[in-house]
């Protein structure tokens, strides 16, 4: 097992009828914003509940954050905070807009150009607090310190994080779930499965309590994720089970002592940033073949998953590889999700464009296990299409 | 699943060479008292490293802590901590190093007799802030909230607890425990085994994230443990995976959403107070026969425990759960622990002693599921003779 340090401090509130609690995790003096999306929470009686709770507290409310949250809309909820001294921010929605709440949390701090934060990671020394209500299984961003911003102007999607953006608490209501049309909660459950295979399928450092903490959530994700497809349906333990799963898949302890990745999510940023393709789904097309390209590295641990969580325990190495590989492809497609550029009309000149860029800011290669040149990038795109 | 709330702030600072990095930790201009046990970490360098690395802060130290640690002499700390004006606790050492460490900070702050904090239940309501360096995987009093104490003289010993003695930080530095004795080292193996049993083998809440995880802590128990036993031996993964392991069983976090037990440890506390026995081994001779008693509610829980943990897939219903619950007992076996009051020589009359006990604070049943009525107890007991 390899030295690391652990400190998650998010108090999670997790169950039925849990909203009513925000009441008592914000200071009852607070001036709290209220930051949330495109407007499902005002259908699916999220926001009713939101703002029944906090009935006693001085309440203001931002909306309009986008799935792919953009720069320039956290920048107009920073005036907004600066114009009405804002001292609580609260998200509520998805992780889109739980990212934009943490990077609005910093940048109404920061001094200069946020946008700093993003390009030249500037370290973010202040950030107003916040609580999230989270309404959909998938990024983690409710039990964790980082985000992703895209600025669409520059078609950059780019990475920030400081421990000071933990959120204080997190509300997890699976019923909020019950409502999510099927995408969504396809896009969820591939978004958390990839999220802890970049944190598993890399190399061993012989770590068994994380490896099968991986694999519980991998299996979790298999078994659970399916039966949260039928929107409507009131399936509460399966909602539960998931939301959890995605949760555990993204705070800091599976990546505990072990060699991450990430690799496929740098890869599938770039296909949101150039073509405005779901987080998810760029994932879905980017994993397989980034599995394929690299399973030699990787072997033992793709052996080891396809054993544990596919039950391949048959054949050569290079024939369980592949299986390994097709299930995950397999799983990705039962959920309704296309696994080729092609099928999302994306054409092959895209490649170069990708490539060019992570040349352009000088990287030679990418992924934690740096295992992975321009070149491969171009053999992994390529396959993609 | 069922509704919970999870916060653990405690900062984990795990691997190779890391005591140095509690300099960084505690104010510099803290007094700090250091509290520890019996002098083996004068023999094993850790009192050195941690003296090395508090060279400029002002620094005292109170040694002697029990293996059951007493109440008399917790006390004797709090008269150091108020003439000395010690404002941050530095436990070195095991799990009862660490309990007594905070019942000092949590009594060196309560205003009355201290022992109301255990006998009353009387709440927490300050503490003096503590860090921990922990020498002997097991009782997980490293990352969480809680402990035990033992009056002597009044043949008690009883559970307190308050979020305000969650460490501020724990240094887990595996090397620590290349010194440990054998019988200590599965005395914690057992320890964490039973730990996680109490908060995974009673009814499914259908909540798949903690089984497994229960589960994957249980197998590397398992496999982990027995390899931990030579003492000297530097086996540095195998000593870093039961530490982690031990950590995780017992840090709230595989307890939420689910029902937990406890009776085990609430009789395991009886017989150590009536008759000194280690913890741990007085779970290993209760465990068993707990099970035996009370398999037909716990039957879904015993048969999935055998069949993920032990691979016990054939056989009656019946022949399966026994099957289970003599593997459990060969494994307390394997690691040199006996499982049967009589080869520690305690005698029957003991049994009606600790029934009349749990009479006498009011109690009809006990544990989690109040399953286990004082009849069943006796029998229990009984069967452990």
């Amino acid at each position: 097992m390899e030295n690391f340090i652990f400190q998650n401090p998010v108090k999670i509130i997790f169950g039925k009828d849990t909203i009513s609690k925000i009441q008592k995790e914000i200071p009852q003096d607070a001036r709290v914003l209220m930051i949330y999306g495109g407007g499902s929470i005002k259908r699916n009686g999220v926001y009713d509940a939101v703002q029944k709770a906090l009935t006693n507290h001085k309440l203001f409310e931002f909306g309009g954050i986008e799935p792919n949250p953009e720069f320039s809309t956290c920048m107009k909820a920073v005036e907004l905070i600066k114009q009405e001294n804002i001292d609580f921010l609260l998200a509520v929605g998805g992780g889109s807009v739980l990212d934009a709440t943490k990077f609005i949390s910093a940048s109404s701090k920061f001094e200069g150009d946020p946008y700093d934060i993003l390009e030249k990671r500037s370290p973010i020394r202040k950030a107003l607090p916040l609580g999230t209500v989270i309404t959909l299984p998938a990024t983690g961003s409710e039990m964790n310190s980082g985000g992703v911003i895209t600025r669409a102007e520059f078609q950059t999607k780019l990475v920030f994080g400081s421990p000071l953006l933990f959120p204080k608490f997190s509300v997890l209501n699976p019923e909020t779930t019950y409502s999510l049309p099927k995408h969504q909660v396809a896009n969820g459950v591939v978004d958390a499965f990839v999220h802890v295979m970049e944190q598993y399928l890399t190399y061993s450092t012989n770590a068994p309590v994380q490896d099968r903490f991986a694999e519980s959530l991998l299996l979790t994700l298999i078994e659970e994720g399916p039966k949260n497809i039928t929107a409507g349906e009131v399936n509460y333990d399966a909602r539960a089970n998931l939301m959890w799963a995605a949760t555990m898949a993204l705070n800091g302890l599976i990546s505990s002592g072990v060699q991450s990745d990430w690799a496929t999510h740098l890869i599938g940023h770039e296909l949101t940033a150039f073509h405005g393709l779901d987080h998810a789904v760029t994932l879905a097309i980017v994993l397989p073949e980034l599995l394929r390209k690299t399973k030699n590295k990787r072997k033992e641990k793709l052996l080891q998953f396809g054993s544990r969580v596919w039950n391949i325990n048959h054949g050569t190495e290079e024939e369980r590889m592949e299986l390994t590989i097709s299930k995950t492809e397999d799983f990705f497609h039962s959920l309704g999700i296309k696994t080729k550029l092609s099928e999302y009309n994306i054409s092959p000149d895209t490649i170069d464009r990708i490539v060019e860029r992570f040349d352009s800011r000088g990287m030679k290669a990418i992924g934690g296990l740096q295992d992975i040149s321009l070149v491969d990038l171009k053999d992994i795109l390529n396959a993609c299409i």
